[in-house]
């Protein structure tokens, strides 16, 4: 089955996670840390609808299906060769019954999905500010990283449209966004709970930022304690060890 | 001189600055770390005129006008006895020309005082919420650890009145609060811009974080490296070291 689901230039990696793989394409936009990190990050109870806002290759909702008992588990992504490659993941671990990709723009979504009916929604979404950064000659790549397609408002204005009443928000950022996040989490009611902190290591400032809202939620803000990424002998800490297994090999993005 | 100026029941401490002394009551709120580190935090330029709001003892204007070039620092306390003390504190370090303590309420500060003429405000501000953690008895401490007298909206709405355009906004406060204060800011346009987190040690989430705003500041937030207290055998850190000198003890509260 596999050699059908896998095309020319693409390869599969081991997610090390109850033997989940994943279909990439290494010219394109391949999944990173932060995905991973925001998997873990996310607390999702059985029986649960979660949806993955911008989800890429589907690394989000594949390795929510393998680590908690979501009932359902949607992935939405605007690029169609992308959401294709997804869903060939999908198939790959034989997780159709649970993960639905779907291709669609996140700003139209509504147009097919019925507001308030998740019980958590996570994303992973592009970093950069539209005009910030250099824009990726490759526009694949692009539209992963910048606010090509959709911008960080988008993202929260639909998580909170789809979120039920006390639904709760997971999303992975950069630090540097953090003013941006607060601001919109509280104009869309979903108030910010619980935040974590990513380091490259004990003395460096953060890099990346875990977020969780929730949707109508009374104001009080958790911070949670930092997760180093590197020893000092530039080794990983036990904690990645922990979430990414012994052998996975991290992006070098987040050194 | 000094016998003249300290009261029964008060002692003078040692800032560790320039020589610099401050008047406390043992009985009241002493100040702790956060001033400190508040001072520490600060970029205060040659020639500018300050405010402290909410000074207590007057520690922050005392310890600026020793660290820094500051024209003219002024802080603002609503407690009586508590201006009045910082104001012999002013006189103990001859510093009544740079140095001015000002007893009143900081909701009615404008009517004294010309808007859009500080270049910087400072604040350590009451943590607690009205309603948040347990009234202390002691009226003199409730008022300067609850927002009793005023909210962290009061500070931020009347900093926001007094700074000129581009005028720097400092202020420590805890992170739980972080949403509050980033909301608040946002509303009241002092843009934030610098954010430093302080945690008791490598291991622990921040207890106290360190915010800079600017007034009409375009939106980009810079995150500073983590300053740890301790050391992971208890001993304080180098950079605490260097913030404080050698001999000075640290509030207990910061552990």
């Amino acid at each position: 089955m596999e050699e059908k689901l896998v095309k020319d230039g693409e390869r599969v990696d081991d997610l090390q996670c109850k033997g989940l793989r994943l279909i990439q394409n290494p010219k394109g936009f391949c999944f990173g840390v932060d995905a991973v990190l925001l998997s873990n990050f996310c607390e999702v109870r059985k029986g649960w609808r979660v949806i993955d806002l911008g989800t890429g290759t589907g690394i989000i909702p594949i390795l929510l299906a393998g680590k908690t008992n979501a009932k359902e588990i949607f992935g939405v992504e605007i690029q169609e060769e992308v959401a294709e490659m997804a869903f060939r993941s999908v198939q790959l671990n034989q997780l159709e019954g649970r993960v639905h990709i779907i291709h669609e723009d996140l700003n139209k979504i509504m147009e097919q999905l019925e507001p308030y009916s998740f019980d958590a929604v996570t994303s992973n979404p592009p970093y950069m500010n539209e005009g910030g950064g250099l824009l990726n000659p490759d526009s694949m790549k692009a539209i992963s990283r910048h606010e090509v397609k959709c911008t960080l408002e988008d993202v929260i204005r639909t998580a909170a449209k789809l979120l039920k009443d006390r639904g709760h928000f997971y999303m992975v950022h950069r630090p540097h966004r953090l003013v941006d996040i607060i601001d919109l989490c509280r104009q869309y009611k979903l108030e910010p709970k619980r935040l974590r902190f990513v380091h490259p290591n004990k003395n460096k400032k953060p890099n990346i930022l875990l977020i969780e809202g929730v949707k109508h939620g009374r104001p009080e803000l958790k911070f949670m304690d930092p997760l180093y990424v590197y020893n000092e002998d530039g080794s990983y800490t036990d904690e990645i060890h922990e979430i990414y297994g012994r052998e996975q090999v991290i992006d070098e993005e987040v050194r």
